[in-house]
């Protein structure tokens, strides 16, 4: 399986567009170690050739452009066959509407998170015919063919919980938020891909315990993160997402498991983690754990 | 009045993603003359430290990122008080749900316009507080105070249609799409904005007659640009755009006009106006017509 890392922050990306904290200010004026990232998603592929995407950042056109192998090769063409969604979260979605212009695309999703989608008028922009976007069902717990792509995925519930946008409108389910596994047709490495996940459970953890690769949430370094910082209500486990360090952290978890590579994805502009000579960055490195960057290539063969 | 140019494509950019047309595949190989370019959207300013965006493109992220005096100036700021849109189509609109974050912002539109966006429930991601985007009316043929930015926009209804992802599931009507004329306050000077028109009608000669600066509709050279690469199944103007040349073409108008600057914008990637060594880029500029590029600048002062 061929891994491409498209994008390796958090909603809003790295820098945010309205965001003058000191990682996004430093990072705009060059004046911090730190890289760019555009909104988080990944693309698999099993042959090279025909390429499935994990969730559907706003900024995918960019991460197209960024990414010969996703290219088209013919007038009107995409090597991208299918779309995996973890969630119904805004940045995990509204790429879906980037990726119009009659292309024929299957999209993996639970039924809540199809359902959330579907219910706005503008994603009849992907039904122009029909043959233009095909939804297909993301049970928990069972193994999908993704679209003959010779890709296999099984959705993981995780904690979680609906968008924003939902909030209040829908009754929370396990649902609203999943991990994937991924594995190629008649082979058995796993790649765990978990960009949400708000708490580190015993299911958690035995999804992740005999993958060969772990993507995992590190979306904040601290439950406070954001509330000390002046720009949020809530702490990190309340917006769906774990915190990296602490005793109930993720790194603790992610330092314990086998897998061969463990990397951090979805990560906020606001985490220290970005700074690539922080201690928070050295105190990860140092449990054999690292942070993915934009363009990020894995393989496991 | 400042005025910048952050995306001077149609919906999808240049090159676009799914699109191997020999435009898009030589911008992407670097064989041809011509720069890429993001989707349509402008910037306007009355004193270069309150901004107001003319459309909200999918690319804004990356329309800010590029453009320093768009950017933050404290820990959640942002200079762009206001967007204004002619339409409802998705790529003048999707970048509503990319400005995201809680940032207060006024949205000037029409009722039709607002209502058709309203409608999804993605938009409650931009009602997180009653602080938050506040809808403003944007009445036909009055002129209104952009909040209160020293910029005063009138709403001129031009021949256009609902969005694609409306289209049939609403009665069109005079609302659907509008072009703007813009001005500073106790300053005579107009700058007019049509990026959408399938006609060129008495009415859009009058709003245009006595602009300073005119930002026209270039989405295609010919009517036919679309159907006959096999691409689309309806002409120019049945997709809300006239086109550029022929005897009831916009570039026929536009030379008639006593504008200071008359300037192409939302060119499609079809079109032979993104190559700069073409005979109709040649033939454009023989008229005294430009074709504007992303990050192009101009000044009403």
């Amino acid at each position: 399986m061929r891994v491409r890392v498209l994008g390796s922050a958090a909603g809003g990306g790295f820098p945010q567009w309205n965001c003058g904290c000191p990682n996004c200010r430093g990072v705009r004026e060059g004046r911090i170690r730190a890289a760019p990232r555009l909104s988080e998603s990944v693309a698999v592929s099993a042959d090279g050739a025909r390429w499935v995407l994990l969730n559907a950042s706003p900024d995918v056109a960019q991460q197209i452009a960024a990414t010969p192998a996703l290219q088209p090769r013919a007038l009107r063409d995409t090597p991208i066959v299918a779309v995996v969604l973890t969630n119904g979260d805004v940045d995990h979605c509204l790429g879906l509407l980037v990726l119009r212009e009659s292309q024929p695309l299957a999209v993996y999703a639970t039924t809540a998170v199809r359902d959330g989608f579907l219910a706005n008028p503008l994603a009849r922009t992907l039904a122009r015919s029909p043959a233009h976007v095909a939804w297909r069902s993301l049970p928990l717990g069972a193994e999908v063919d993704v679209a003959g792509s010779g890709l296999l995925a099984t959705a993981v519930a995780v904690p979680g919980k609906p968008p924003l946008h939902l909030d209040g409108r829908v009754t929370p389910g396990a649902q609203d938020n999943v991990g994937l596994r991924l594995r190629v047709r008649g082979a058995s490495r796993v790649l765990a891909y978990f960009p949400g996940v708000a708490r580190v459970t015993e299911e958690v953890l035995a999804a992740l315990a005999d993958a060969h690769c772990v993507l995992f949430d590190g979306t904040f370094w601290t439950s406070d993160e954001l509330t000390a910082l002046g720009i949020a209500a809530r702490p990190a486990e309340a917006m769906g997402h774990v915190p990296v360090s602490g005793p109930c952290g993720s790194l603790a978890a992610l330092a314990r498991l086998p897998a061969r590579r463990r990397l951090y994805v979805h990560v906020n502009n606001t985490n220290p983690l970005l700074r690539e000579d922080s201690p928070e960055r050295a105190a990860v490195h140092a449990a054999g754990v690292e942070v993915a960057h934009d363009g990020l290539e894995l393989d496991l063969m």
